[in-house]
């Protein structure tokens, strides 16, 4: 037996208070804002026991990490031919650069890339009634928690200054691969990105994928093969040009976002989120990835 | 004395009605009905004498080649330092990629690409009241014509299908290299190709770059610094990615448009214009490119 | 327990004889002239019972496969500092490509490229007296196995026409990123390359990849910690530019060769060697990716 | 008549002493130890007529600008096959990059590059009996002046330093694109660049540029259409990514070397060397260019 919260508390010690802390995203005022000094984590075991250290309560914005679960909902609804929107390799490039989406005719490199995941919310357009709404709702069932929900002055926010977002968007529309109106979209896209969740409700979401598919209440939500699919995304893309050096250090599928927010998991043992709003060079929190690396090292544990 | 019109009758005859003339624009329903069959050409020498054969009345899109008379009147308006927010080199690259724009902060290579022209037409929002009706009026008296006039059905149509274009002024918007709106730089953007001109308008405006800044009716518009400078950046960066090729085989600085239109000048002699819908792989049209090479063989005059 | 002899029956029936195998590699006739009907299968599990099917005991050319071995030899001569020269991230391009190197200053992608195995083949020219015999030796030491051999032949006719090994070498010299003379680093590297095995020999030498760190004789050779790293790129780089393909579908650290052979493991569970010399259009062995595919299938064993 | 004595000695007493003088190079130790406060200029005139300034009787390495005259030599034996080869195109990168070269095939852009005068160079070795010998010859009869040499140091120099060369030399030949063996081609192109030329001979050797073809002692090497496609590629090529600049302030075709030299001309009108070697930041001469925008104000004389 494994003692996560003997683990997590050092963990917290050792990393929580560091003052080398990265910088706060500041593209809009809503990140910018947030207290640099956060630092929470919060681990969920195989049996559902919960462990948590600091402020894995408070909500953030989950922003990219929201990428894997509207993928999750696209596959459940679409399945495998969505990968002839979409591809399944690493990008090599950060996460924002349209030049391979012009290399390669309009096809995004994968689905957690912005162009990629702007792909799959149109898809989630086509394919939903009322997309905002639904895939709301899709989230809170996941997690089992009606309380989760978008933050309205953020996805507001980005919307203004998402230009690169709309240049990737119509891109993807001048190669036939956007079959909405860019700026329907872009509106459920940005609402997606604005997901607020603590720290043990982003790692209660994200059980599934450490569960063979099955949520945290044991509602199926993707087949045994669809999750080993977005777990090797995660690892293979889930960290933007950083993602090689994520599968170095700490060899476990993840997702970051520019919220300070990171999730991963070790499947059939556990899921673990980090929040802590500094951001490193790459764009990943920097105390989270170190956080998630002592994490391995204490528990010896990784998918390698 | 060189005989023009004997010159245009020759080039009119063994060029006017080759069976390989390309392929005409279709990506907007306005181009793509044009009858492939046109061919008209029309010089003016710096005496303004005025020489014509084949369909040299007939207005056609002049699309790109506005371009030339946009980067006039904003350096008109601006002068030099314009070249803070766009660069004069070659682009060594098709006309609409993004990826050097990327590679370069959001400095477009030169003013006569695409995010280039986009560039100068934000300039022109920026400083002109009402820049649709401005930019007209300017362009009338250049050519000494009232009836020149966009072509509204084609400006609608290039806003409902140009996403390249929508994702060049959002890229630059995202490097702050685009002032106003994005949808009104365009909206002005895509009036501003739609200007329908024939042979004889087209020469007749371009003759100032022929006769040190000077139009037809004698009026002044640039410095004769100006004019060299522009037509430095029509020699190099023309025609696409063949700017070198008609360098090397015509050897004048000039314009195309994916229109069909082409106009040349060898300053202080003369001024032609060509037309001709079809265009050959790389975006220029093929009989007007057969057709200059033609007239700097027969007149024996280049600026080499 | 897995039925492991039974499963490799049952994916050399259904794929062994396959009609579409691929192309064979033809730019160096010793390649070329290989029976495109080969296939051989070779698995080791964790407590070392082997199981083979097929060709497994022919020899073959292990190719770019040494680069993880070559790899191997270098963390344990220079360890961690390595990585000042070159990085650890997917390339997302193919392999021979030098555009990257030139973007990065020198710094190649990974180790598994070209150009990162070529900066890898100079660190071992650096620390050991005599490279191509020591590299030797140790191979041999790690498979326990003296019969394993360069192919003299291959490595001729790689040096004499590996121009893109030659171009890489020299723009890797240009950034001061190779510190021999590019001949003799070349010669090693192809050496290394030609390195011959076969299925059973593969998978016994990759055995300590998954037995952390600790050869088929029970030797160490890697920490713990180096052996995840290494697995971790084997899995986001092990495959050119089709590493997320074999992520998404397998679920396997490995790494293929241009000779048709491909070796990948779970660690502390088994070890498997393919080879069958039809490559896919992005350069893998085709009905070794298509038998490791049906292998974690069948067995329900990933490390997702 | 222009006062072109009166006009070089403005030009030098404005420029020839200015403190901001860039940087020589320095990656060989022949070309670091010039006297950075060197400044010459040399002018012919249509009739003959010579003018001088400055250090115009100094030799200095002519560098690139033999690019010029080896397609001029190879024009001149292989004609207009030349270009399957060799495109016409700008680079729009800068003069060294192996990027567009792998994007496009192996052929390089224009032979005015570093890739494409290899190519250039090839064809020389594979025509010409005693390329060394031959080339050489061929400058000492175009310039009339048989006391022009290789130097041997410089060529050895740049052989045991050109890295870069050696990666485009073998990445043409991965491309099929390199005929001989690279050492001899290289062996050819590093004395090629190595010439020495003073200012005088420089403009007198590209005279025949501006006169039709002829040289100055009125032998014929070139036709006028030949000429022309000459000038047309150093106007739009001839100064690495500042071609476009030096078109747009001199306007004048020309070609600079890293040796500190430029040549430039005006067909009909005159022929221009400069010397100076301290270089701004793409790598052409700092006080060359300015004197050249300079003489071009001064003269009102320009292509455009």
């Amino acid at each position: 037996m494994i003692d996560f919260q003997g683990i997590l508390h050092k963990v917290y010690s050792e990393i929580g208070n560091r003052q080398e802390r990265g910088k706060v995203a500041t593209y809009i005022p809503e990140l910018g804002d947030i207290d640099i000094n956060k630092f929470g984590i919060h681990l969920v075991d195989s049996a559902k026991n919960e462990y948590s250290e600091g402020h894995s309560q408070e909500k953030f914005s989950i922003q990219s990490i929201s990428k894997v679960l509207s993928l999750t909902r696209a596959l459940s609804l679409v399945g495998e031919k969505l990968w002839s929107r979409v591809d399944v390799e690493p990008s090599g490039d950060p996460f924002n650069h349209l030049s391979l989406l012009e290399q390669e005719n309009g096809i995004p490199r994968n689905p957690l890339i912005n162009a990629g995941a702007i792909v799959v919310a149109d898809v989630l357009v086509s394919e939903l009634k009322n997309a905002k709404v639904e895939f709301l709702d899709f989230i809170r069932r996941i997690a089992n928690d009606p309380s989760i929900d978008y933050n309205l002055a953020v996805a507001k926010s980005e919307k203004n200054t998402g230009f690169r977002n709309f240049a990737a968007a119509n891109l993807l529309k001048s190669y036939s691969n956007l079959k909405n109106n860019v700026d329907e979209v872009l509106d459920f896209y940005f609402h997606q990105c604005s997901l607020e969740m603590n720290c043990a409700q982003l790692a209660e979401t994200f059980f599934l994928f450490s569960n063979r598919g099955h949520c945290i209440q044991d509602q199926k939500f993707l087949s045994v093969n669809q999750v080993k699919r977005i777990n090797a995304l995660m690892l293979t893309c889930g960290f933007y040009d950083e993602a090689g050096e994520f599968a170095f250090e700490v060899g476990l599928p993840g997702k970051s976002g520019v919220g300070g927010g990171i999730v991963a998991l070790l499947p059939n043992k556990f899921t673990v989120a980090t929040w802590s709003p500094g951001l490193n060079k790459k764009g990943n929190s920097k105390l989270g990835m170190e956080a998630l690396e002592m994490l391995t090292t204490e528990t010896g544990l990784s998918i390698f």
